[in-house]
């Protein structure tokens, strides 16, 4: 593993993604392709990269599922919901959360990590798209986005300050989330997924009508990931589409 | 399909569950395993109830995946976290989200359904368990949790209405909801599972330390599953271990 | 289930595709789309129609999972193989194998069905195509062919004589069974996968480079399941691309 | 990637198993399970072994999802079509085979390896077990298995002959192989699989009813794996079950 496979982009107020590991390179698509024994090279050469373009264009997607990459991503509930659901076939793994209770082998209460909440700047409120599709339209004028910003503080605010209480009655935490303004919740969690994986979420998520936060993410991913594999990912994700 | 297939279950406050689909039977996981031509019975006999308890003993599972069940759900966000992500394999597909304006040919603005959020009744609110494990302790007294069933309504009156305040000036619906105290908003998906993965859902789910609001939609599949497939769902879930 | 559920389609000198189980119909990849309860209609809307039709064009496939066909299947060896591995995320269950016998709980002898073996007519023999590409060229000439349909018989006979004679003094059939000419061996098995995974098998083995004897399989499934999903199959799979 | 990662176990008469990547430790397993922010150390510590021992005794598997590793395996068919069939969710890339003429960019003509072939030596022929269950039963006496160690290379010899025949006249090679004795032709692949998927294949196939041969490769997974993730191995494949 070199030293900078261990990268770090931040994304929104609060949010980054990391890179933890990475699992092979654009050779390992080639050699997955060919899987012939003692021909691994320490190079990369032309008929290797001609195979890659090769199984890209003709949707060949299986020899791109043995290599690997892994992240740690912090970033707001809503966002996190949307990742998970339409990646079938990678591993999510979340800490900071329901069960973690359960695997703490002392008996002192576990100390929740203090919530942290996504609140956009008066200038970054998006007005709803014209033409009724998802996605967002123009921001709104900073003079009208200062109002939802410091209401939505002082609502974080206020949650808070009756979750805090109803865990100090002794209120299962499970249940005193319940006052959390919880879509811009930070959360933590490990991401595993094939280089295939990767790309399929980045065809989604860096898509113009995606949501804008998530679109962040995704370039984020995009910057960490294409040094790995500069061929797969460019025959996979040409620049002209993204 | 026969009539008694379309079951509904209430479930909290305003959730429910209810059995969209069925394909197959018993005899399905018992012919499945066997996989002989022609010799599709339409009665359960004594020998394929051996061959679903063998099949259930020795882990042998993969029969239980040729059996489908389809659900329909609503229920507050945090139930359908945990119920997502421990759920490898089955299909998810939820409609009251992010994505159904895009398939709205209309240029008709997409109207939300009104936001449905769960609160506990006065004597609902769980304590924390004594020994620091997940899950809740006893329920509070009624005239403790009076005053946060109470506050939690006040909340979400007041963040329903920044929401709805956001929504009418133009704000785009995916940021507006930042406002909601979503862990206990209703949504509503469908779920399509094999025999085996709601069996293994059921035997996470109906285990004491899970949440109990989870634990209520678990037993509500049990309810609706088991007269479908009485043999398979006896083998996997004992009843002494439920 | 309706009686026109249960069909059969043969396939090659002994093979067959069966349709045992549907669950759903077109409209349950609108509904699942749509998760809006209690407007289950019993017909399929023109609006239902232009649904799916943008569900497919834009590449939504997640309400197609919901969505299930149950085929059991006899086939060579050969194509059970691909049809295996290009299929993630699917069931399979195989009977006559390696562990049928596990579950025979009679202490008699398990009795192997007949071995039966897939041989080409002598004008079924396709020649390597010029191009070297995968695939087949022309048909060689029958008096050409003649001389390899015998042989294959004969090859054959002499294989299944050791394979009985090495049964027969005691060898365990999971080693006396390396001496049949495996590729041409038919297997049964049963196959259960979404629609969305279906018309994916249909568009890789519908190409005309794909395997003859598993193309005639793909167009046995495709008269299989498009009575049952018209609109579904027509979008994912237009007639011009087949 | 530490040198001592590349490794090689030679099973069978011309079978290997190569260890070709890993991704992560034991202490992956313990980080993606409590997903703390700059936490990482370089050393397992007992806090990390006890929380290992946890999950791996609870069933909470997902962490072990995020520890990935990649073989290269060579084996015969028959020990192939076990691997794939019972490894839902691990990815499989087989080269020598129907497709790879596909992506052979020069128009020279495929240049098949010469097929291999499995042929248990005189005193390695196992006899049917007494009771009928799967799997094998003793050895027979070297003096009768003699005879089928020579049969089994003369019908080899006559079905390759056969086999090259077909190809020198210019049939189709996805035809010409019907004549292969293809059970136990060496099959190459890569499988990249998660150490939770590792260690399911390996209670399974480390079993004593499991077939001796799928047996030996299991045994130099295990080999190679547990040097990787000792703590974790440890616990999910407990010394005493193994």
């Amino acid at each position: 593993m070199s030293e900078n496979n261990a990268k770090h982009v931040n994304v929104l107020d609060h949010g980054y993604v990391r890179l933890n590991d990475v699992m092979g390179s654009d050779l390992t698509v080639a050699n997955s392709a060919r899987v012939s024994y003692a021909k691994a090279s320490a190079e990369l050469t032309d008929r290797d990269r001609r195979l890659i373009a090769f199984l890209a264009r003709e949707g060949h997607t299986s020899p791109f599922r043995h290599a690997i990459a892994q992240f740690e991503i912090h970033a707001p509930l809503m966002v996190a919901r949307q990742w998970w659901k339409y990646n079938v076939g990678s591993a999510h793994q979340e800490g900071t959360g329901d069960s973690l209770d359960a695997w703490n082998e002392s008996s002192r209460r576990y100390v929740t990590e203090e919530p942290v909440f996504y609140v956009p700047g008066a200038d970054e409120w998006r007005s709803k798209p014209e033409n009724s599709k998802q996605g967002s339209g123009a921001n709104l004028p900073g003079y009208e986005g200062e109002f939802y910003t410091r209401r939505l503080f002082e609502i974080i605010d206020e949650c808070e300050e009756m979750y805090e209480n109803a865990m100090s009655i002794g209120i299962a935490p499970e249940q005193a989330r319940l006052f959390l303004p919880a879509y811009g919740m930070y959360v933590r969690w490990y991401w595993t997924a094939s280089l295939q994986s990767v790309c399929h979420f980045l065809a989604q998520r860096l898509a113009e009508d995606s949501q804008a936060e998530i679109q962040a993410y995704a370039k984020a991913i995009l910057t960490l990931i294409e040094p790995h594999f500069p061929v797969a990912v460019g025959e996979l994700m040409p620049k002209g589409e993204r």
